[in-house]
């Protein structure tokens, strides 16, 4: 085990213990870090080394994996505070190997993603952008999406470890093209939500059934995600948050995160790119979330079409 | 074949023609009439009892389908106009026997398709409204899907015709459910392709190819019809409209059509429905084909959303 | 007076009462009938003959003026019921002689105005739409706006009535012109309404005054007379709904109908009208409407924009 | 003279050179600089002293005025460039002295006014955010409108100054203010814009004539600044764009900027702000700028909305 690929795994949340957790069922050699000692010592015992710190992590490590819930976050660990000199908030950037290689699986802007990527190759370390998607079921279960920014010869690097945590492994270009891979599909996603919401509020509201018209669409051309998957209609599908007034899932704040995303991006392309229906969701997710619902599951969204639903399954 | 049942079918345009050819090759027994005499004389040669007006057509049947492009054309058929006495511009309604039954194929308005039920009722005719999905390829190869509106009796009498002309039989409900599921399937249609395409536009504007982005939101959350069944980027997909120069397929004009009468069908429900994207939709529908576009096929809304397409790629 | 003209006035709501009054002051001639006995007799006080049915009243007329409330009942009020032999459901239309004129002051559909008068031309019966704004205190102060449809020959013979009533008579243009101005400029006023909403709570979730800004608006290119007549933010004009929540003034629930008209306006265009800010606004008035807000004036879309307000200001 | 306040005003573009001719025109005594030196030429003959360099403009100056394009531009100007450590690369603020009042006229993001004022009180100097409404007419003609963020003591200190300049002075709130009560009164504005466009192609899409039209909401509750001052329906109105092909006035390009903005200050608001029409505006501007109208005036949006208008139109 000593000729073994030494990686460091920071940021141990709902997301990143449960990928961790997977490398180490692989057999392969992690050490651990989290600002909450509770998971660090979790893994422990799955055979983690334990980390007392960031940089204390990452002492010889061939391959550095992250997932931190925002930029601002992603920035403090590689590139350290500027007014502060306390070693421990020193970044871990000028603490790694040349050769290393980074793979950053949190969501931030790609612009953010690009300026790491820069600083990085300073210290002739590569990096990955690799946002993921399938929430924290598909990180447990190891079916994880990995959408990747970067160059073809770290991709084939990250390839064996990714297959490890996850099932689908796309390259989708350059640094940076994990990300917008990533806010165009959420986009999408946004629209086909509250679209299917407004189709079945529609029916419902001139006498057809939910589950009949679910079953219809499903096997026609409105077939889509979340209509097969994620039945906005309460009851229609056993085990999504629909029928569970809404509970769990991926709630209507963070869509709203995503829709912002999308609207940057497309402020950041060239003259603007036009989104008239990525602008209408996101004005729709403001005015749920701004209705009291953010917490509650983005598919919530169809009671906000129709009174056909009612407030009693908001919960 | 005394015993067989008699069905009459009218409207031989390019729905109903192969539709009434693949009863004729079922061996059913089959008259046919339509205004223009060709297909009739082609219909013929298949074996088809070639009538001389639509009521000789109706003469002892005991089913009728009908394929017509509009409901003042199904009212005509079947009711006649009040204002001309002309034996053959009467309805036919009064030439069916107590017993037959109805099959109207053709997109109505649901309230038309009511109407027209109320009416045959009074002479003992029962009717289904049988709005189809899969357009002229489907008609041909007898993969139709029928969505259907009626009693459950009437549905298992048409059944076994309509699994001759198509592979997906729906029972969306009491009649006028079929027209309802159909426009509430072609709304999402409409939103799914409008959001793919912008979608696809937000990501090659920031520079990820529009293959490989098509390739991951298909085996992710984005996944929908119009990106698997249709892409409508130029190029991304052999064989649909988007890959010759958004040429054949479902005119921009038709979709505009079914957004309009989705928006008729909200305005319909008890105190209206709000469908806010469905609304925007018809709106960019509306632009597009304004701009001349609109015998293109309806996926060509995406060169309205992004410069990257080019007006080249609208022919 | 024996050579006075003689006006029957049909319809004595909150807004025909008060206009009828308006004629009487100016000691016109004037038969009235409501189905209501009360304002009946109160007209009569003032000098009305009271008539006893919609015939009676129209007895003699040089000049029918109508104030109801939908297209049905002007239908039946003119054209009577078909259904119903009675003498009392009658339309007046084969009752009126040869020249006279008719005053549509109804808001209805400009294509049922137009079948009207249509009906009315067998007659040798000119009609005028003149749908009004102003409400129910233009009524009573005779400040009414009138938007004409009809010949100039008609406009320059209602023209001394509706300036007892009115202070702005316009002729808009043909028969069904009136209705047609009105529903654009009722469709504008959403918008006026909704985005001057936007703006302030836009302004005021940044920090800016909503007194101070609307000051600076009403000055500058922003300026229009949602901000300026009938301010929707809480207590910053005096004597508006806003500054009494929203109670009185113009329902959300005849917005949202006007609006309505509209869109079935725009569809009625040669080849349908786009008109995106109107389909939106609409979309946002029917989900103001299903939060309940149907009985609160119009510009309580203010609190739909924003915590700023709060759900209190709507009482 | 010796005794008079000295002016330094930077930044001579088509509204800075007639405004600082305003100031010299009213006796004022004034150091000009810009980066042309035409303008500076131009008016050292109308009394201006002309500056070698912003350093030199602002030497002894009590009060300072910039007029420049862009927040970039600004924060150059009083920053100064940090990789950069030539004299002339140097910003101006550390040469001002303690007491200097800075009246800001740019249009920037109310965060860079924010952080400017910031920088400005390390050195004793105060801020006023500044930006105006008017156009170059304005500009010349003195009749500018100023909308002011900054505390009441630097607002009365500059209204003399200002008030040769323009003719509304409001005091909106505290350093940022400003530049937030332009970007709301801007927003309104697009929507004012697009629906009076949207409600003139509705009414002569149905036979209404757009003059008539025009006068009777001029005077009605659709009464609003795009109406009155600057109707976009060719011919209409004389001397406006919309009556020469929409050339000269405020370019399309410059209110999808402003739209642009609006939403920046929307995102920036704590929570986020909804603006459903402000951003469905915005993505009609994109659309028509991207159609290649961006230098048509912002009022031939009118011809998006409509076929009434025609290609011709746009010149």
């Amino acid at each position: 085990m000593s000729n073994a690929i030494k990686i460091a795994f920071i940021g141990l949340g709902n997301m990143g213990a449960p990928m961790a957790a997977n490398l180490l069922k692989a057999d392969l050699r992690v050490s651990v870090y989290d600002v909450q000692a509770a998971p660090v010592a979790a893994l422990a015992k799955l055979g983690a080394r334990a980390a007392s710190s960031s940089i204390d992590a990452v002492r010889d490590a061939d391959v550095v994996i992250s997932m931190l819930p925002t930029g601002a976050h992603v920035r403090a660990l590689y590139l350290g505070s500027d007014a502060d000199s306390e070693p421990s908030k020193q970044g871990i950037l000028a603490h790694l190997r040349a050769g290393t290689l980074i793979i950053e699986c949190s969501t931030i802007a790609s612009s953010d993603a690009q300026a790491l990527a820069q600083a990085a190759s300073t210290y002739q370390v590569a990096m990955l952008d690799a946002p993921v998607s399938g929430g924290t079921q598909g990180a447990q279960a190891a079916t994880l999406s990995f959408m990747l920014g970067g160059d073809a010869a770290s991709v084939e690097r990250a390839r064996p470890l990714l297959e490890k945590m996850g099932k689908n492994i796309f390259h989708a270009g350059a640094v940076g093209a994990g990300q917008i891979a990533k806010v165009c599909n959420n986009m999408l996603l946004g629209i086909l939500m509250a679209g299917t919401a407004e189709a079945l509020n529609l029916g419902v509201a001139n006498g057809v059934d939910a589950q009949v018209l679910s079953n219809i669409m499903a096997k026609s051309s409105g077939r889509n995600w979340a209509l097969e998957q994620y039945n906005p209609w309460p009851n229609v599908m056993p085990g999504v948050p629909a029928s569970r007034a809404y509970s769990g899932g991926f709630a209507s704040k963070l869509m709203l995160k995503d829709l912002g995303l999308a609207q940057e991006l497309a402020n950041a392309a060239h003259n603007a790119q036009a989104t008239p229906l990525g602008a209408l969701v996101r004005q729709m997710y403001l005015l749920h979330n701004q209705a009291g619902h953010s917490e509650l599951d983005f598919s919530s969204i169809a009671a906000m079409f129709g009174a056909e639903i009612g407030e009693a399954a908001l919960g």
